[in-house]
């Protein structure tokens, strides 16, 4: 068997790749969405994401609005903190907070036995500012932001980020988003996870840039 | 609507999470197999990776090994260093490397007109000694190995975990790692990424550890 590999660029695979996914999708985007759906597939190589992801009322402006302010995010996984492009969002002010490996946040979650993820969501929310919250892997977290929004004791979410994968809750606990009257960019169903997360603020980020260069 | 959420202790999600996979399998997996199997569906809710996912012989016998002797590893992207889980992997000696934000790596790349991870791969190599190459973004990776081996430039891999995701050479760079004579752990076609990579990390960590407590 012969393998041939296409000769691209470093500097051009990305683009190449995104011209594959717009020529194989099977009718166009919203414009406004596209970035964020094509950046997903690029890094799932998935298009049922054209189908799963949901975006509140101008979700996509909102979050870029924020991120252009400076907004801090906060993630449930430090593989999704990982993913986020420091170097633009810094470039804006902001910054990525992380939780989940607090000696006390796994002290305090095992005292009340609920997750760490749902305690870093607490302790996000009592910063007492409006963030970004990126979910990639913990529904529980997305459970606790509902929890605290309805109950009025965390401050009104920039964004919510609602992409957790898995099969315990994962799906509900996405649904319980989409009840509320925050923005949020949520996939719906079971698929999900850090690096999508980490994708779709990318997305927004690189959104806000180029905004910014016109 | 009413959303129900199904009452599980944090500690027994993982648990109920891969009962609710195998009770969905069509066919039951290869024992030696389906605990890697397994995990990358718990990391992707996608059932794909069970037709996919391709292993040498005795891959996961020897990727438990080298794990137990205490071997390095080296991943091509932060994310997949961030998602290994380097208490266990600590505990036998290992240790990730990663060389992708090295300065003088991107500026190799560039002068040399390949990527970064291309370059990361040939440092890795040139520590002289068999290392578990885990790859989950970069095709240019996968066939850095490929030609290092095969131009006898490369120790032996201890194994290659081949899953970058994308549009862009990775199906033909996977192909490439099917013919070498390594342990290899490849996930055919299109999908793959960082969190899958992880993934299949871990879950020969857990059994190094399951082993170990036998």
């Amino acid at each position: 068997m012969s393998i041939e590999l296409e000769h691209v660029r470093p500097a051009d695979i990305e683009k190449r790749s995104m011209e594959i996914i717009e020529s194989e999708l099977s009718a166009p985007l919203d414009p406004v969405l596209a970035p964020v759906i094509r950046r997903v597939i690029h890094t799932t190589a998935d298009f049922d994401y054209v189908k799963t992801l949901v975006f509140s009322e101008s979700a996509v402006e909102k979050g870029v609005q924020a991120l252009k302010n400076g907004v801090f995010i906060v993630t449930d996984t430090t593989m999704a903190q990982s993913g986020i492009n420091k170097r633009v969002l810094k470039r804006f002010g902001g910054e990525v907070l992380n939780f989940i490996g607090d000696p006390d946040v796994a002290a305090e979650a095992k005292a009340r036995g609920i997750t760490r993820s749902a305690v870093s969501m607490e302790r996000a929310a009592s910063l007492g500012v409006p963030l970004i919250y990126v979910v990639g892997n913990a529904p529980t977290a997305l459970v606790s932001i509902y929890e605290q929004v309805q109950a009025g004791t965390m401050p009104p979410p920039a964004l919510v980020v609602g992409v957790p994968v898995g099969f315990v809750n994962v799906v509900e606990a996405k649904e319980l988003i989409l009840k509320l009257d925050v923005p949020y960019i949520v996939a719906r169903g079971r698929k999900g996870g850090s690096n999508v997360a980490a994708a779709i603020i990318n997305a927004l980020l690189y959104i806000a840039s180029s905004n910014e260069r016109e």
